[in-house]
């Protein structure tokens, strides 16, 4: 695995998101009860070192919410990090030392395990595909196929893999489709009414399938083209047309890429290439936390 | 794909969580500005038809929160459901369709997608776990490893696929594991603790590593047992050792379970496989929306 | 007054739900212009300290729900506990020592008082009903029939007068009524669908008003039998029923209970004895706080 | 029981409060895994009709939190009121008509009953006192001794009852207490300082505990006195020094007030009897859903 | 402009407000990916010291807002207050020291200026009318005219700018307007009707637009007179006619009411000047944080 | 005034946030007593039409929420628009008709009022900006200083009015100002760190207060320059510096701008101008509900 991004460059979470996600997540899992498990066995006195460990290789991501379970159940607990987010870890290595109140961090282990391992899973395939393009000049970007709920973390998640962020969501920026261009009655016309409505700070991308397309699109002030289902060979003709016509619109492939694709699609050429599954699909990245 | 499980069965999803949910995931796409790539470009008043389609095979799951996220929006959409919840869509398949004001559907398509999507991806695996096992006496269940705020969703998902629910959550029935054993002084002291001090409601069940502790547990009042990381061989001598003591223990394998040890693991004669991976690692099922 | 239950067998309650209660139940009696007469009359820097006494005898329950409501209005008010929860207090009795800024500990006092002047309540009438049945044995258990949005904290309040917790919800376990069996299309067909749908963690309990209809009940597999206002005699056949049977399902005696008839009952010998009043009709402990 | 009080001067219940409390308490009822035996038993289509009939004579209150609770699940359910809030239900009464869908009626009816059940508790309670009390001036008023959370409803149950509200919370009238006073450097300083704070709209009461005391109270411009713990010989006194300084300020007992004592002290001349047993002690009105 | 009132006056702004404000204002601010800016330029250990100050002079007023923003992203940051809520600041005077974690101060900057500009603005115009009227017995008061979701802070400004507060909202006060006298079917029914449905703790105010009106009114008991849009010299007769009938009727002015006019108002003798633009129409008081 | 702008180019405000901000702004004006004037003086079925109409000619905002506010109260409350939100209302043009319920529509109004008067004095505040600046190219932008909690709303009103928005919040677009840049050790260390963080779809904006230093950022890849309190002909020159750099950075004059001053500044030839005033400082529009 590559060496991590600098961990400059990661931003904070949101820390209003942050409380309410975890004490939903807390909420949920204690629900009127609690742990009636951990009540009846631990002693209320107990207090545990305990350990966060990969049981596999991977990126880590979302320190802040596992601190934030744990102190939310006792504030006296102290939740020291070994391994930042946006690091790799190898398999074994210790992640974090919690060492506190037993009950309070037995009963938050599983809150603070199924955020990070989801996590860490999303920032270490983000770093499998980075790795993968590494040399080209093709970017790594989310998509908003992500967790209802969840989606600040998960595009952090992508950050800490060193992959960058595409739009937040409906509202941040303008990504004109085949079903807003039918509606619009056509291409131009479409762009012509995002232009004319759009915030002066909000970027303009348009999705093409046909070089032709791309060739009408590219007609208007747009900011990038979403190259959308093509493959290698017509991606390098797109980005030799976008090119020709001066090269400040950024070229986006997405569609069909996968671990066995995307070096090809990056020689292409393209920008960016957006791939649904790392926060749709990526495996859990597996964690531990040991006594 | 196997024949998709009698919808009598499926329990319904409460009804305050589903509008909680969807009300959460548009206020997170919409963010305070809204979609304004549809709003530049698509009438106020065009109305369409949509069909939502399964793009690979599976099974599905979550149509209620698409149809609320769409009502939302335009409380006047219509959405008809052709394929039902734990139903198995062959690809290709519609599944829905969806008409009304346009700018409504365009708008509310990916929180629609998000959820379904995810969910019957949970309910596609559970279904092909379920299918491994079959004629043999295991059932496929899943743990507390889900997506934080969507456990309800996700364990749902695994109904629709033909799985059985484990424990909801902390609250709902007790898991003595390792770490209570050690913090409670051994593992009769914390049986002993737990079956006091639950209330009559709830099972108890003890995670147990190997066959002595295996025979430790039996000596106790329990309602199941976790047999944890046991080879098939070794399952099939704690199940024997279960049968000895008159049968009405549980028994749960869990830990190396996937799609090619499922099999072995379900002959050796458990009664539940439990499988993380349900929940924290199922690919999302390709579903799209066409117009 | 009986001695009370050790405290390592109460649970704690689940933080979230503490800090959200408390949160809500402020803001409700301070609105939007405050507690208008301390801040009128009271300078904002003077400082007491208080007493938390009990006027009659009684049992202590939700000392977490007074500490957080003081801390809420200032974090450096110190909450001493001198009686803990599940612990009886005699008439005159401290409970606690709050000491710090006057106007918070005036403002929070009825927040406070009102949450464990409820509990102690129910507390204390369980523990009524608990010593009434001393030396047999049944034990005690709540209904759902609690205080819309304070169920987790009276259940916990019946947990420290000594009794035990039903179900909590529609959600934990299975209780099959009349009207379930009416239209499944008779007991056993609902009792069959019960036990296919309902998860291996879930217990499963019926309810049968006559003797006739507990042998049928009991030709199934499951786990209580809820014996519904049935006299003492009746309660005994029904006890002696169950026993020809193995013995293994719990019975439950509920209906017509009272003060006066609940030792009765006991002698039955029935496990349990489940009592609505507990939490829909108990009388408030009279506390107050002392200057 | 007397007759009720006339229906057009019941207030309505804040719709938004309605909706949050009723949503708040089916998501606690239903948890994450809804009503499971409802599910597994009745057929999805199934419709029936239901009564909900008071099992005791009472006052009714709470059909708008009853209605909204099925409407929740189902919003074809049709409800149908046959008895107003703040109308006497003779035992065996209907109440209402509910019919539609057998699973959301099965699955509402205890929030509704729970909901309904306390506020009919508190409403008959109230109409008890209320009795007792004719013929004489003296209203019946409740006080700050509410269910957390639930402050609205009991109000209005108390107006349902044929009582009346004094302040809602610390927010909407001044009340000045012993520890006001002492806080304040004395009743003058007190009365002083929240008559010069206090907004031209809000009224202010001052607790006396003796003749002495009362009198001291009077010099000042005060909207009434709360009697506190006094004897009915002393508050006939008390009464009597009010009405010699021209009778504008209002007399309210408070105190030892019972079923027994209340007749005696309506007759000394009080304008007010306020009861905090009206809605911290009141036993549930038993109501039923019959099907 | 005039001396601050005396602090001791101001009341608390409800703490569970104050938080709730800021975590909604904040998360606004926000959104999911947080302050891009500082994230991409300020080192995360960087530490400042910062000055709230004012750039005209004008009224503070917020000071609990502004602390709570910087709380909330960093609990070490320290806030000093030099210029209390209600005090007069001068253009260039420095009213609160903020230190610590520059990435903190900077990304809570904003959120504490609108707090405390939108209160301070209202503060400052509320002082400039008070100091119009000084020396007549009349009050500045606010109305209902506030933003939504803002009303308990805009309320509190108005205070500490030395006016004082109508009611807070329809449910802590009667004010007859023309439509219920319309719907009442006339003055006196409407008043009557009030009055027998008010609770004893509740004031009452009516709407006239004549000195016939007024004389109708004041046959009730009542405790206020809104003088609508009424001429000083017709205000001036209606204070007279309330005197003859003994005077304790408030009298309230109401419409045109404006910086040339509001004095001649307060001359013709009401108690009250009641202005709708201190809430909705203050401009912001200019405030800037320097470091 | 002006045409109003042509309403496709509206956005639609985010349904989610219309919900939760209207039932919000309703609970607060009801608390937990509701309207106790409407109540006690009109009858419970009485049904009445209004007309919603402006007292002073102004741009209309804010439909939707006044729509939503008499829809919670009553669902049969029928609401017709006459004038558009964007369209321009003379002095006394009726706005909307609203038909029902009378307690419905007494309750609601001050809600519906406070939102749309507000909303449509920014529209209307900012229509008066955009006329002034008629015939340059310079557009109309609004600020991040807008009220806590309604930013969605007042961004959307400044459309209304014609003018646009800048970036919604900290975000979605980056704005480096003098802080950023001292704390990134100079402005080329600030903007190369945010090229390198930021997103492909996030814009960047940087503050100059000087030619030289807009010089030093023109060397960079920036979006656009705030050109921060310059006078018009220093703003002259600086878009004549822009614009022999190839003119793809958008200029942005803030400060010391109002209505003498604007057009000067319109007339410099920049693209763009802010102005904090639209929505902190913006009168609200008198309207008034006819019955």
């Amino acid at each position: 695995m590559s060496k991590p991004a600098a961990s400059p460059s990661l931003p904070r979470l949101p820390r209003p998101l942050v409380q309410r996600a975890v004490a939903d997540a807390l909420a949920e899992d204690l629900g009127q009860a609690g742990d009636i498990t951990t009540d009846a066995t631990v002693p209320a006195d107990r207090t545990i070192e305990a350990t966060l460990a990969a049981r596999k290789p991977g990126v880590v991501s979302g320190l802040d919410l596992a601190e934030e379970a744990f102190g939310v159940l006792d504030r006296h607990v102290v939740f020291e990090r070994l391994i930042d987010d946006g690091r790799a870890a190898p398999a074994g290595a210790i992640i974090a030392r919690i060492s506190g109140n037993a009950r309070a961090i037995l009963t938050a282990e599983r809150v603070a395990l199924n955020f990070m391992g989801r996590m860490s899973g999303i920032a270490t395939l983000t770093r499998t595909y980075v790795d993968k393009v590494a040399g080209t000049k093709a970017s790594i970007v989310d998509t908003r196929k992500t967790t209802p709920g969840l989606r600040a973390f998960e595009k952090y998640a992508v950050r800490c893999g060193g992959g960058r962020n595409h739009r937040t969501g409906l509202f941040d920026a303008i990504l004109i489709k085949d079903n807003h261009i039918v509606a619009a009655g056509g291409l131009s016309a479409a762009v012509e009414a995002a232009r004319r409505n759009a915030g002066h700070m909000v970027k303009l991308e348009v999705e093409v399938d046909t070089l032709d397309q791309l060739r009408e699109a590219l007609a208007f002030d747009i900011d990038a083209v979403l190259l959308d289902n093509m493959k290698p060979a017509t991606l390098r003709d797109a980005v030799a047309i976008v090119a020709e016509r001066g090269g400040r619109v950024l070229t986006e492939a997405s569609g069909g890429v996968d671990l066995t694709t995307v070096r090809a699609i990056a020689e292409s050429g393209v920008d960016l290439i957006s791939i649904g599954a790392l926060t749709h699909s990526a495996p859990v990245l597996d964690l531990g936390l040991d006594f």
